[in-house]
């Protein structure tokens, strides 16, 4: 029976697909991929393109990146719709997603639309988070510590908390606000305790260890993240 | 230049380890496993099994499951010492490990003693609580949503204040202390917003959505994991 698929395809080299990720995409008929700007390249495209079948037919689709949350909905839904439609028509459908399909990615929604109208399956990516705490050797959590996974943009009072309460805090869209990190794990004693990775494990990756030489007005790429950890 | 390669093997599907690792298993020349009681299987061996090259010498060591910290500390340096030695010697050594290396896992020790006296890389691992999430198709954040993981032997104020202040909470080791977690579902009325997973990928893997039927004598396998989501 055809089943709509959600795949992830790790932060962006190839080798970190799973290999269940790699034999569901053999075996698909139509690959929905995102396209964050009309026209413009897809970064999961080009991760998942040494494995893809010949015979295979590859829909880019607009994601449009919006705060008018009408315009995302109607986008979503005019997808799923394509993507059941296909499903329903006995091929196999599937979306790849950056990182993880579970960690802060649109593919959520698409499975929300589509849970109860088709089959489908998700298949786990590394995350971000997960790859660089294996690249930069800092371990994430050991015995009875604990993590907080928090994008900047929460506010400071939750981010705060954060860094408060847990032992390992991961920043997740650390671009969005470098001045308000900066100055929370000033007041924190924390810059030392942080690591800054852009672009992980793609060609352009770049790791910044502590943060004391950051300054506020830094050009980040819209992919960093950082993981601060009380115990180094 | 031979390493030392720690590797993620995932929660227990060999088809979820990521093409990285597989590749480096294949390379190898030495594979150290864990063993939690002496004569005891691995099963982190099993689900690696299928990858591993013909002419490998696998060296099951025991890592004490204890409270004595010298003991633990002493099986430890004993082993990183024979590592060493190997990889001195130009041997590719690796060292498998159940989920994500880098989430709660003795590798961490072994990469502390190893990490400036040879070259070592860490290669990311699904941890049980990404593949759970894709599992049960309950997105772990979207948008501003934050995230906590936090052992269930944190403590009663840990617990609580991770129920408080984030969205998604990861309960691990939840075999360790259900009654607490019980208590403290109901008390913040998200009972039926939590799912627990024993066995993860396994074959023996079991699910159960809500807790409201969960009695606190349920005997639950080692390998379980509470996701609470508060938006379900």
């Amino acid at each position: 029976m055809a089943k709509f698929y959600g795949i992830g395809t790790g932060p962006g080299d190839s080798e970190l697909l799973t290999m269940k990720a790699v034999h569901t995409l053999e075996r698909l008929d139509v690959l929905y991929t995102p396209e964050a700007k009309k026209g413009g390249a897809s970064l999961a495209l080009k991760i998942v393109a040494p494995y893809l079948p010949e015979r295979l037919t590859v829909k880019q689709r607009h994601f449009p990146m919006t705060y008018n949350k009408e315009e995302k909905e109607q986008a979503w839904e005019r997808i799923a719709a394509e993507i059941k439609a296909d499903v329903l028509a006995g091929k196999n459908a599937g979306f790849i997603t950056l990182g993880d399909p579970m960690v802060y990615s649109t593919y959520s929604y698409l499975l929300e639309l589509l849970r109860t109208e088709i089959e489908t399956e998700t298949i786990a990516g590394i995350s971000s988070f997960s790859y660089m705490a294996s690249r930069v050797g800092w371990p994430l959590v050991m015995d009875e510590e604990s993590l907080a996974v928090i994008p900047v943009t929460s506010g400071e009072e939750a981010l705060h908390q954060a860094l408060t309460g847990f032992d390992t805090i991961v920043f997740m869209k650390a671009a969005s606000n470098l001045p308000l990190v900066l100055q929370l794990l000033e007041q924190h004693h924390l810059l030392e305790q942080a690591v800054l990775v852009s672009d992980a494990s793609m060609a352009s990756e770049k790791i910044t260890f502590g943060l004391n030489q950051l300054h506020d007005d830094e050009k980040l790429s819209y992919f960093s993240t950082i993981i601060v950890k009380k115990e180094r």
